[in-house]
């Protein structure tokens, strides 16, 4: 008989990074934003995806995210970005998706588009791969199985 | 021995429904659209998801397709909805959209915010479920993903 | 006895345009619309005014209202048109207003002032004889009464 | 022989409100305003609907309008209004319009549509019930049969 | 000898009118407007053109100048107009303006171009037959200039 | 025995100027205005300030706003202004305020940034000391306090 | 004796789309676009270049001049584009000329630029090889002379 | 003797949060923003409301801001809120206001609408109960008296 | 007897400069501009004001303008400018007016506010005196008329 | 044999000119305009068009083109205008367009509307008779041809 | 011999601060900002300018950015300021420029005006003494070369 | 002993270009411009760097700077610009800088930004290499640095 020994797999390494008051998930406007916690469901997608990486990263500051997207946005497969309020006004967070190497998919649990109108531009999405918006929390879902399912 | 009878099974109507120009891809500007056609995807999308009723409907005429989701959207779980250039400039579309009872997902297989100006808006945007776009073809399969996950 | 011979009286020709969505009518949004289809209205209005020639056309589709305004619109006596969402985007539908020799009244159902920002502009205001809005399928009533109205 | 004794019989009652310049009516630039007085027609509307209670007030003076519509406001069936050249400056008015209960119609002789741009835009129109415009004086006519043909 | 009888000899009559805050001339910002009244600059005006039926007008309410435009609009034989404040928000004094006979001199005594940005633009001005600003209170007096140099 | 004969004590005068459909409070649109008229509001008002010549008036006539600013502009500690809907559209008022010598407070009772668009822009505020918006009635009961507690 | 058999001699293939409301050409306001129908031009051009395939296709259906388009864009040697109202509005067709393989060239026979402001903007001309303007019906002319001068 | 025990006195707690630049009060343009440091300024707050519990915040980073809206914002009585610069530019400022329970009032030292155009506009303003500005520091004070005078 | 020797008396310079096209004048749009030259009408000026010494320069030329502005620009005592075209689009002949010591009064013969949207905006009225527009040629001569009139 | 004598034959006169960078033309950015001179083109053109008198003026000053607008533009038969960057800027030449007799076709060797924003809008068009742009050097040569081909 | 003692010698202080995604330079898109890390370039310049106490400092976090103007602002000789994105967002770095005593030179490594709109506009600009930009890593160079040649 | 001959040392050539009024450099508004006239500080120029073959022209006239960004634009190694207020307006000069292979940056004394808004964009910027502004006169200095220290 023969030893494979240590079969290396590659899991891919996925980080969603939330903005502004997202840490209120579940306490804020629920008629909007739904009642459940980031943290709660950011369990649900760890059981859903068992084969990836995926870490959590939630600032209200700014240049928090800017250094937060520098640090994982060279050696990640992919990011998912809900950068809330900063969506409409950040031409600081902008520069840094445009800057790194990780692609970016922007995502928001409610349609913007549906809502105030300062809500309805996003600085960040010409340099984001794609957006997905409007799915409740199943926004990030779909948005990880989007990366899962790339070739790597 | 016992007999289960006719077991009912539901299973979900939803429609892809493609407007102006869609029926070029493969054919048209490869660089941005990709090069299979969207009959291929069709197929390959109905292979993924065998437990639903998927059909697909395109036209490049503005008012056939108001006309398709008249017929279908009083009795459909989930239309797709990829309105081309009548995205930016159909308030006809998006009061047919606001009209019709079934959940409507807007996809672009592009990102229109990274073009020209003239694709930064959305008239339908308000009016649907939400939006996922810039993942390719496979914006479509996650808007049926969804769907398919919806309880019913 | 005597016998009049047979009395030429002049019956006026005048046509009810619809645009898109409105054969949703009884069935689409009826807070804003009211819960009776065109349909039944029309045969109200028939009722209410026997002495003209009254005929109905309606359709979602742009460029056949402009075939139906080419065809009535050199030989009727007035056309009362809701373009619906045309109405705000249409320049085709307005040049053929603007070509035809029939005087044409545009009217709305509900009050578009009253509505989103998009529904504020009317492209085709500015070549009708006037407009009436707001008054619910009345609008069309009080339109046909003034071609009524007015001396052949 | 019975005696009904005295029946007593509702009459609406209706308030025609014209703004600036509509005093001039006949004498200024009869091509697009027409040559009779708004008194003559006035003296017309009255003899067509003889079961109103019509009333007549002009004022050139934007508070003095702001005051009768006060004035009438909580107690008559039916406002018409013509603010004139107030129409696309006064938010003043339009607040009046929306704080009384009586109903409001907005109503133009001419068409503003087609002519300056600054006559594109109505302050009041979203208050109002509805507008007439571009049908000569008849606007005034037709406003008034459809306040007598609702149901009180 | 002969006697010519009474030689009719024909005074023009010309009108200032002046809109609102112009009462307070000589009180309020003499660094714009200079210290003297209008009333001691109305009397200069008068020594200096005895041949005119010189009358002047003044109100801070919109629709007095109106009313006092309509009284005089069809009568006299030249308006200076400095409508104030009004210059930049009033369709209605426009409309008055437009609708009178005698022709109308826009006035200003300072410079509005060289003034805040919501004075740059007069509403009246394309009514109007020219405009002097800008030359202090002899703005006014060359406008009468105008009218008495004027063949009659 | 001494006796100080007459100690003459300074009373400051301010006066609170309503604008148009101020008149109306109390009875219109109470969910947003309250439901007290403004004349028990002033009684209140007069109550909790005694040592002040407190003064009210109000007009819905633009210019009759502009004469009471005049007439007391040159000789009073104080004026609160709610100028209602002229806020938004008059620059002849604004220029009333900034050509008095007495200090001008702008008051509402609502919070007009978060009421229409029209509402979001004030032509006065800059001409003013401050602005107090949104605390209901109380906006008046601080304007007035400041200026009981500022020295004379 | 020898034979050349059949020489093949290359017969460019071109078309003229016209878009709403040319139909009515001849017919419809003839101070702006001239008398003649375009059927009868349309002989004459075929007259004057007979070394041509040329075609002839007009719509008023927006979605109709998408599909001939598509039909003839990779075949032909040169389309000539009319597309009326639908110049100014429509992405879907300015989508459709982006996507096909064949040149266009934008025609007109009134000068755009000359008449209102709704008519100075083409969504299509960036997509097209160039624009002949404002030449009456001769606009056509050298934009097929163009297309003969052409080496192939 | 009789004895009370403990008497429970509620003390309502309010905060004032200052954000950017305002740490330079004192020091910074006194010609508009005056000569006293706002330390100073609040321990005469302080003396003038002792029966509050009063705390105050500031920080020039936008994110702590938000960080301290939400410590505090589901458990005080009133928030006295000076965002500085970030009122022109902070949507995620605007979305934290709205996201808590505790009532903001919104205060600004100078005139906002008396300065540059980019401070014209509050993006925080219509999550607020109000807004005083231009009082200088007593601004605060007419802020806090308000919460102060609400009944709990 | 005595001998006043001679006796020095101050003549005025003033100059007048036309721009583009206005060397046109009396061939150039004769409905607009009248029909006879402005070189005619210079000798009139020169007749009615002996006492000045008048010159008068004219340039399709820009910045010959500017040149003939620094040239007299610090030693005339008035300069009568009508900037043609120019008055629209040029901020250097702005700078220029502005840059010099000469007073500059704008004039225009006819009414630049009555014609296209264009000539709604004069760049160089901000740093003119004032200006007289829409009297025709005599627009110039009561330009001369104020500077004769000021005292030196 | 006989002899005609001299046959008068009328040659049509038809002015080229080229404003501002025409004269780099073959040396300025050729993968825009093409790489020979405008003089080598205007050889061929001559030769192409043997029986008219063709003439050629460039200059890089805008009155320049101004003053040979004036010198041909009454007594020429066409002319052929390429305004290059003033095409965008200039009200003047768009005023001597206005104000000459002979017709003018606007030429452009590029599509402005494919390029930048800035070259969308020609101040030019509305005077002229027509455009035609984008075919290379050959827009003139059609523009020639259809005055060549126009009835004396 | 005799000695001087020391010698005291003023060194100018300063500051070269970096905003947001600086930190990558030499990482993040070298084609645009060359491919140097700003810590070596930081060191060259200390060799180039020996006689300066030259400091650093970077931030990616608004606040920080501000906090170090506030530090420094009042005590050292000059600031170079490279906001990043910010310089087009943030109305309270603006002010914090504004706020301090030191004198700011705006720099950027690349031309702003050359890249997309919304870098088109600073917020700092006009608070700065002047702007160097597009010179690459040489724009920090000649602002510091400015400071030293200034004299103290 | 040996001969070195000829030595060839390259001299760059450099051209300063000065647009309108700059001509009256320390004679026009010196608090904004200063009080040396240019001709003076090119002599400084010359002194500082005397390696380098420095030019200067000035002209009021647009066309005349084309002229000259021609005539040098192919030979020179550096063109500093100052267009004084054509910066604004000239879609020509902006043409004429991409249209040459020299390259150019764009030089202001002040700094447009911190004047009036149309001094805020500038047409040329974005063909430039780039801009110094706000330095004064050593503006030019720092750009005629940066082009010596280029390496040829």
């Amino acid at each position: 008989m023969y030893n494979f020994g240590k079969i290396e797999f590659y899991m891919k390494k996925i980080c969603i990074i939330n903005g502004p008051n997202l840490n209120l998930l579940g306490k804020r406007e629920p008629e909007i934003y739904g009642s459940s916690s980031f943290e709660d469901y950011f369990d649900t997608l760890k059981s859903s995806f068992p084969n990836v990486e995926l870490t959590y990263f939630q600032s209200n500051i700014e240049g928090e995210l800017i250094n937060h997207l520098h640090d994982i946005g060279f050696k990640f497969d992919g990011i998912i970005l809900n950068a809330g309020g900063y969506t409409h006004t950040s031409v600081a967070i902008a520069d840094a998706v445009a800057a790194i190497d990780t692609k970016v998919i922007e995502v928001h649990i409610s349609n913007p588009a549906a809502r105030e109108k300062e809500r309805h531009t996003s600085l960040l999405s010409k340099y984001c791969l794609g957006t997905i918006s409007g799915l409740g929390l199943s926004s990030y879902y779909y948005a990880l199985a989007y990366y899962m399912n790339q070739k790597t």
